[in-house]
């Protein structure tokens, strides 16, 4: 029963009752609430996809785990080549749609590998918890919101070196469980989902030993407050204008967990702080990968709105400048795709039988999209024209004393209508010129590590040594 | 009395009343609409400069035209080097601050160029009327917008030739004026003017000679209406959120000219299509030269920006990384303001006296820094870090009972209050993630003529022919 | 017994006798003459691969066409997924020790796919002799010389329309066979060959029918004249000078057909001039999916160079502008690698068997690398320093009087000698200040097509209108 | 008599007689030995600027210490803004025509400088020496070789920390002067030259003080030997090959200084160690302002040479890609040149009344187009072909049996003979694949200081804190 549809999972939301906050308030209903419209329509488009007969074969996976059908994007353990393949299609082809695909199975993958490390390294029985945990999920298609960054606060100092630390903590081990303190930011959709797992975000030492905790929790149990910060688009629905964020992406969150009580049967880790680097090392591979094929997608949908523009203007896509801006965004969609597809090729198995990519590759292809996406949108600007940072709004097309002046005076090419050639901009100033913008450069720059932290990666697994002494046997110096 | 303070200026909107729409509403009291606030708050600050003991230096001028010290970068008609070199370095000072510099002496000096050459190429006296018009301007501190970008409808075709343009355009020649129609976009402030001074856009033929026109009219001359977009800050004053966009830059508009009668003595060009050239040519060396210090400007603040995020951050400027994305931003900055300095040194009086720069250097400068922004608002994003996109907003942490929470979790280097890193977070939020960063890309990309005519500027006036017989010197190729 | 050592190939150069030319004079004995030295060892270096240990493995691959093993770079027909990343592996190995891993079985397996084409579109026979003439290339370990680029004359008029051709053309049909006249440029090593095999290199309409002629013929038939260009190194061996290009690369050659006939069992292309198109289509996406992998290993190399030269010189790759240096590098590799591992993923099988790459994905990574050559070269001119282009030279060095002052002036790191130092900025100079600098330029931006031709294949196959459908989508334009 | 005709210093170096080694052995005679050619006549070129009616008004300038008529570039004490300025342009000029203008006054003014600087703070009276040095060499119109790069050996130590130091050092002080021993490297040209001025290179310590010194003596000074490097062309005249190279550059030397005795009367600077920086840092800000004219110079070269290929190759520059390869030369070369001019306009002057630019400007504008000599070079290998990599030679072509082949296979436009385009491709073949490539790389990225010498420049002088300040203010935080 693990293909919910959409009302499925609304219905879903009105048998919990999390706390959260927007802009200052407390929520009552998240499921009537305007200011999480789009977040709920987002998540139940991902759940539509299971349904859809574009997308149903790819977006459907047989689960071993539950003997159930499950979601791919949201749900699956990705153990194979064929996995991350397919993965990385179907992410491409919905965030060229709408921006994020909603692949939250990275996460669960990287930290089912992550639990497999610390019961073989210290003999613990971890892993069948979250085995059960992951079945659970499966059979019912609940969703989970990953708190992964922690505060860090001074950025110098480990956790355990703060003055006053607040990332994710255990303060109390009972007989029965853990009670943890702390925060995780970046909890992007939590408010609408139904679990929290928290996971290690870095590197820890012995004195950190605390903060190396991984759990599940239900998000509407007591101590857990998560602040919200509205979604990019207009909470009320529009017709005309910011026709991408007005119907999706969604909320982020703070997630705070003030003396949360876990339950024995839902933690996964408790202090095996030598395990904790392997959590973001794993998320760097395998979520990269991942990410090559997203940044794709916005560079596809980029390329597509800026052909468009250039359609309505009367310029058309022929003109060679036009031309060229947009073979720019495309070779960069198909360079990253190319590096996401050829980073599956030379990875390697994990004892827990999580596939993962070549992370040099992952790496150096997302780096290489991430160096374009503020050329792109400039190039958006460029192509579509001065008029959507400067045209009408739809509330002025609307009244028909002025839309005459305005059918007229934005009239561009003989083949497209004045309306169209107005929604057409629209597209353009959401993408380029609105806060959607500022989250696209959000996602792309700082979501799933920062571009430094690819240069990270790459310079700790590419074998340099090797190329030296290449380089030294061709100079003829002993090596 | 051309030094108007701002409130001066304020008193003076209470005198006119243009017919003005926003968001579909026709707009009562300008000075008084909340979504004009920034606008008006904008450009009395530009009048304040004058009396700022820190520029008045720099941005106060004697004008031989009216006998008066006036404010340089609105009212200037820029005569000498030294005029090019105080403007560049004010613009890039103030567009620091503010973005927008105001420098709307550009659009003056070219405009005074062109009347001057109809009158030299056709015996006409539209130049003497002009300087008077200027002389009023300079004495009363009024306000002009420039109205020159036309729709122009299918661009392959010039505006005769168009099934029905809405290129401003001549429908009637009267014994005391002319009757005129049509539209002009990217009206820039508009509302908030005094005065609309309509010029040409582009090459017209004879066929086109009825949108060859010029003229000024006060804004509330019976047929002008105005559709206003929005300025990209919010309308309420807000304390900690959009620290610029809330107080500063302005509404973009429409301007529609509904048969509006023009007296003689107000027009300054009707039917001269052989000097319509001239406008654009002349904006795309004069006020490229001020981009390319308005530009370097927001660089500036973008460094600066970047900056103070990496200190509240609590990483500093020291991290290499870090550093080396700052200098990128400096020196994006400097070598754009070089090329504004630069391109005086090499330029030419106009026969009006109007000093012109090299088109060419401007040109160049400019297309430099254009390319640059896209990857600056990246680098803001990567070091001021994902919180930009994901915190809480200003009310949350008004909410007492969310504040100690965000108090705690978003501490972050211990030389700065969390206060303080959330505010220079959010100034880096309202550049860089915003509605606010679509603007400066519009001002950036498409403001003062797009990227590509950048280039036709460089093609046209480089002597390439000059070095192709270098080379062919140098081969022995008989020239 | 295709598994020929390198000196069995420098023996089977005695039996033939090919009418070569190099700086103005004929070349009596290829084998001895200092001039071919680079090309012979770089040749004879391909051979031994197949006999080297460490990449043996890789290095032989069995034929179904003659049941033999074979050179898999060389003489390899790609008809498995496997076949493409297994060459691209060893391609990016050896490209990053020699620049050049002689990939001629790219040549051959498209042009083994063209010649099933006209099988298949004119019922003619022309695949079993192609098949026949592989039997015997891998049974005797014969080595090709590609003809592949006509001169074309003024490029805007087809061969068929220039005032006169020298691109390759039948002049006479016999009853045994045809005569052919003109030129095939880029005819790279082609000197030390053993026989030449011309394709066409573009599309032709039926006016230039002649001129769609393909064959193979031993490169010592009467009438064949090849005149050499000099290899970029040094004829003479050196001991510190050139490590790279005194021992490696090899000369290039223009071929001249002076009216040789070609008998029936050689020609595998009379006439049919629709299926020309096919070969350098063909080409674009297999051999583009090679040249990611080589260019790839140019950047190993020049990133091992770096790094080598950073501690000769005692700064070290830890220093923070030196290591971004090298990391750019690496990571311009890896993501060129990565898109010709993943342009496989998404390839598909022709006709004839063989196996071609998503030529998108394979475009737009050779694109990127390409569009950072000049970079890369630049960084190690930064990170070697000047002395590369100042220094003494090893006859210089060799002098005991000299001697002296060079080891003392020329000391660096601590860790090494000063011959080791001089050793490493000796190839830093032979990669970066060189003749071999322009050959490995020559490479990366023309062989296998100019950037623009990238684009080109990009712009047919990407699908534009899809993207645009998107767009309208979710603008609500109707499709 | 300053003004020396070409013949007239050639005449003068049969009056010397230095030490100079090339290729490891003794040249006895500069003046008729072939591997000097191109250095001598580079120079020559450089004397007959002066009497070039078409330079002869901006190379000659009056020099108030010698009370002569001077060569600009070579010989003046740079003063006045105005000096900058016609430097640059003159620089731009000769660099576009040979690479190398022979800007040698940019040393000579910032010794000038530095010598000042240590009278003023000493009590010395090394000034008037100077000016008297001065006075000599314009009289005469005698050469400087500029020895101001010392070897530095370990480059983490100071040169009193080495364990065997062969920076120039003070070996014994002596009643009538000072003994030095040591080496300096990138003496550009100076075999050819009459004197050899010492200086430092970069900021010392109490410890070093024993190097801190700056004297002037005849190269033919017993115990001073110069190793010379070839200059990049061919040493012998060649006809159509190397059409650059084959007449202009010249040598680069290391020049010994072995126990040399200096006498008093010579000396400039003698352990004022607290000075020395003040050297690097002049030159940083003078030199690089006519580095950036002087790169300007190499990229028209480079445009003007690109679209000379693409018309003899018959598809002439409006092919857009083509046209936009060449366009972003320009733009490079206007924006670099922009900065050299616009740096003049903020500098200040010394007190010792030499002019200085704003080093911000100079290092950023040269940082910019540094960044893209890489991608110059690639287009010239785009635009003018693979041909200039694998052309037949010229000996093939002076061979009338091959020059009939090669007079029809290359063959391109119909507006110019075979020999024209020829000509023009090996031309590109100088430019950018031939050792001359090595050169104009190594003097783009390395002389006058590596790119990372203008970051530190910039970050230094760049006032981070004000821009850090103004966005303080802008999000409310105090200062």
């Amino acid at each position: 029963m693990a293909l919910l549809r959409g009302n499925d999972y609304i219905e879903s939301l009105k048998r919990i009752n999390p706390e959260v906050y927007i802009r200052g308030k407390k929520v009552e209903k998240i499921y009537e609430h305007p200011m999480f419209r789009q977040t709920i329509n987002h998540i139940s488009a991902g759940y539509e996809l299971a349904h859809d007969p574009l997308y149903k074969e790819q977006a459907v996976v047989f689960s071993e785990i539950s003997n159930e059908e499950i979601p791919r994007l949201q749900m699956h353990i990705q153990k194979t080549k064929d996995d991350l393949i397919k993965k990385a299609i179907l992410t491409r082809e919905i965030s060229s749609q709408r921006i994020c695909s909603g692949c939250m199975s990275n996460m669960l993958s990287v930290t089912y590998a992550m639990i497999h490390d610390i019961d073989s390294m210290h003999g613990t029985d971890y892993f069948p918890r979250f085995e059960n945990f992951i079945k659970r999920i499966q059979k019912n298609g609940e969703l989970i919101a990953w708190g992964m960054m922690d505060p860090k606060g001074d950025r110098k100092l480990p956790p355990s070196k703060q003055p006053e630390s607040t990332d994710l903590k255990i303060v109390a081990r009972k007989k029965d469980g853990i009670v943890v303190n702390g925060v995780k930011l970046h909890t992007t959709f939590a408010p609408c989902a139904h679990h929290v797992v928290a996971v290690p975000c870095r590197a820890l030492s012995e004195d950190d030993k605390d903060f190396a905790v991984s759990f599940a929790v239900p998000i509407d149990t007591p101590g857990i407050k998560m602040i919200a910060r509205p979604s990019p688009g207009p909470s009320h629905e529009v017709s005309i204008e910011s026709p991408l964020s007005s119907k999706f992406l969604g909320v982020e969150a703070m997630t705070i967990f003030d003396n949360v009580f876990i339950p024995e049967e839902n933690i996964f880790m408790c202090g095996q702080w030598d395990i904790a680097a392997n959590l973001p090392f794993y998320f760097a591979s395998l979520h990269r990968q991942s990410k090559c094929a997203c940044s794709a997608g916005h560079a596809d949908l980029f390329a597509g709105t800026a052909a468009l523009c250039a359609e309505v203007n009367g310029l058309g896509t022929e003109v060679s400048h036009i031309r060229n801006k947009i073979t720019d965004m495309i070779m960069s969609a198909e360079t990253a795709f190319g590096c996401s597809l050829g980073s599956v090729e030379t990875g390697f198995t994990h004892p827990s039988g999580v596939y993962f990519p070549n992370a040099v590759i992952a790496n150096s292809g997302l780096n290489s999209i991430r160096s374009s996406i503020g050329t792109h949108i400039s190039h958006l600007h460029d192509i579509a024209g001065g008029l959507i940072a400067t045209m009408p709004t739809e509330a002025d097309y609307n009244n028909p004393k002025l839309k005459k002046y305005i059918e007229s005076a934005l009239k561009g090419s003989s083949k497209y209508t004045t309306e169209e050639r107005f929604r057409a901009l629209n597209l353009a100033q959401d993408l380029a010129a609105s806060r959607l913008t500022g989250t696209i450069l959000g996602f792309t720059i700082n979501a799933a590590g920062s571009p430094e932290t690819n240069r990270v990666v790459v310079n700790r697994l590419y074998d340099l040594k090797k190329r030296v002494d290449i380089s030294k046997q061709i100079a003829s110096i002993e090596i």
